[in-house]
């Protein structure tokens, strides 16, 4: 065990832990939700503003900045650290998902795989040596292992790229080096439970420091992506931190720390702020809406965010309907102050062992859309 | 006079003076560059941003606000300050320039404009007691009289718009009634000398608690504007504050400094931010040039604002390419700091008798662009 990378389990309660994760940019108190910063940027708020809103991890994508600006340019000025200015815990994704959602095509072998970019039709290689190579010069403190997402549904698809993820996972467990960095693996397996649970037991034994599940939220119904945190959450180690990979409602924030998950991201909060949407506990707001024309109060009354501490509905209303950035940059500090604290108290609930209480009031509330 | 709008003069040397502006949202030290916030919001910033960046007055465009979201909502939700959450001094304008230079067409008698809105095609209608009417239901705390802004080589054209200005500043005058409020007359007259004396002496009969210099900055040559400003300055009563509308570059900051202007307001800063471009003292740098792909240094390397302490020419070029929001918000906070430091600088050198000083080392550094 890397002592840069320990996690402390400070209480759990049920199948929920409170814990700390150390690393070489600080702790991180779990279960957090990180903000995703796609290209090496939160999308439209200030490194300040979102280290004002409690932010620690970040996570960066590795397809998009190996493609621009390059990993060698990030590494040449100092890492992805410097370069984008988050003096805070880092993750960097493997590219993987981004290759197989986001390329213009692919082709996957044993090996690895050749895609087309997005951006320029260039071609390009990724294999799990590669990925950990460019995630080595973006110098994130915890990197991915190179894995396939497949289609959630699909049996015979999701037995033979689970077996290359399992592969891949031992070639990234080789490749990667650099100690000031912690390489979490990758449960796969769809939404069949049998594979779900082979894959939790091959990856965690390869000792990762932590373990991340991939492959949900992805199209699967919210039962059968709980039922697969159960399947995975018994037998991934106890000691070791778990990731769900793309998760971010707070409804599925609250089902996954109940089912034994520590780390989240998702663009969420980021992507619905550009779409006039706001995050609130009891769904969603759509601030466009000619409901708000008028309205003198905040997103969310007891909100103690920057916008809702000085904006109302009306005047966020306005800079969408004139098309003023500032209100993507409003409803994201909003969003992502949101989810940020529901994760601190999920987490003070988990100490104070009031959790069922909160979870029981959090889902009463929901009943009633704002 | 109206002890609300004091003007007092700290220190000048020859035409260029150091002032405070009290005004009921706080005084404003002179001389001052205000950045432009059309729709009630400076463009990519937040006010809390812009309140770190030091800025005390920010103008708000009538003819946007009255077009959307409408003055009565502004009012209704408390008046500028309040809508925007701006608590220090707002100046409004009358709306006369824009009303000619973006509707769809519009149509002068001797009472008003009659124009189409170049948002949705309807008709509206400004005269000087209506536009004054809507600045006191925005609630600023400078109005601007309703004025027009004649092309500036045609002479009888200037002469017919000048005289129209002035009956329209006296209806102006009679409309006013917020004592919270301070109204500044306009003078005109192009590039005609004999006109701008004409109409310097006519507005300063009037009494208003500040003038402003209009129809500069529009196509005339900088020789024109500075002897314009010079036959303006000998004219326009000492102990009231002059505003030069609409002029923001350094060069020209400077150069109404020297001739007797108090207050500045341009969307210079925000809307070259937009187009990629820095404002700095040697020049201007367009950072999305590919000389700037691996640059590890700032902007520039003495500049004390966020974006300069913190992020690459590197990093800025990326987040351009990449089409992020984050290179507006960075570049504006650049670009508004560089002339609010700017300001703070010439009024420094004026109380200090240092101008002279200041003003040849800055054209000298102006011959060597970055």
């Amino acid at each position: 065990m890397n002592p840069r990378f320990q996690f402390d389990l400070i209480a759990t309660q049920k199948r929920a832990r409170a814990g700390i994760f150390h690393t070489p940019h600080g702790d991180i108190l779990t279960p957090i939700f990180a903000p995703v910063g796609t290209q090496a940027t939160v999308k439209s708020v200030t490194p300040a503003q979102l280290q004002d809103l409690g932010a620690t991890l970040v996570l960066a994508n590795t397809y998009h900045l190996y493609l621009r600006p390059g990993a060698e340019l990030v590494a040449n000025l100092g890492g992805l650290h410097d370069f984008m200015q988050w003096s805070n815990p880092i993750l960097t994704d493997s590219g993987g998902f981004q290759v197989f959602s986001l390329s213009e095509s692919n082709k996957i072998d044993e090996d690895g795989v050749t895609f087309k970019s997005h951006i320029d039709g260039s071609m390009h290689r990724l294999t799990p040596e590669i990925s950990i190579g460019i995630q080595e010069q973006l110098g994130a403190d915890i990197v991915m292992a190179f894995d396939e997402c497949a289609p959630p549904q699909d049996r015979a698809y999701n037995e033979r790229a689970m077996a290359r993820t399992h592969a891949w996972a031992e070639r990234c467990v080789l490749a990667h080096k650099r100690p000031d960095q912690a390489l979490f693996g990758i449960v796969q397996g769809g939404v069949f439970p049998d594979l779900r649970q082979q894959s939790a037991a091959f990856i965690a034994s390869l000792g990762f420091p932590g373990n991340a599940i991939g492959g949900l939220s992805v199209g699967e119904s919210k039962a059968e992506m709980h039922a697969m945190l159960e399947v995975v959450d018994v037998v991934l180690p106890e000691e070791k931190p778990r990731y769900l990979m793309g998760v971010g409602s707070p409804e599925d924030l609250i089902n996954g720390v109940l089912r034994g998950v520590d780390i989240f991201d998702c663009v969420l909060p980021t992507r619905l702020a550009r779409h006039h949407a706001a995050i609130t506990r009891t769904g969603r707001m759509n601030l466009v809406n000619s409901t708000y024309q008028a309205d003198a109060k905040p997103i969310v009354e007891s909100c103690t965010c920057y916008t809702c501490q000085h904006f109302s509905r009306a005047y966020l209303r306005h800079l969408i309907i004139a098309k003023e950035m500032l209100a993507a940059t409003l409803l994201t500090l909003h969003n992502i102050h949101t989810l940020l604290q529901l994760m601190r108290d999920l987490r003070q609930a988990i100490v104070d062992g009031a959790l069922d209480t909160f979870t029981a009031q959090f889902f009463a509330d929901q009943e009633q859309s704002p």
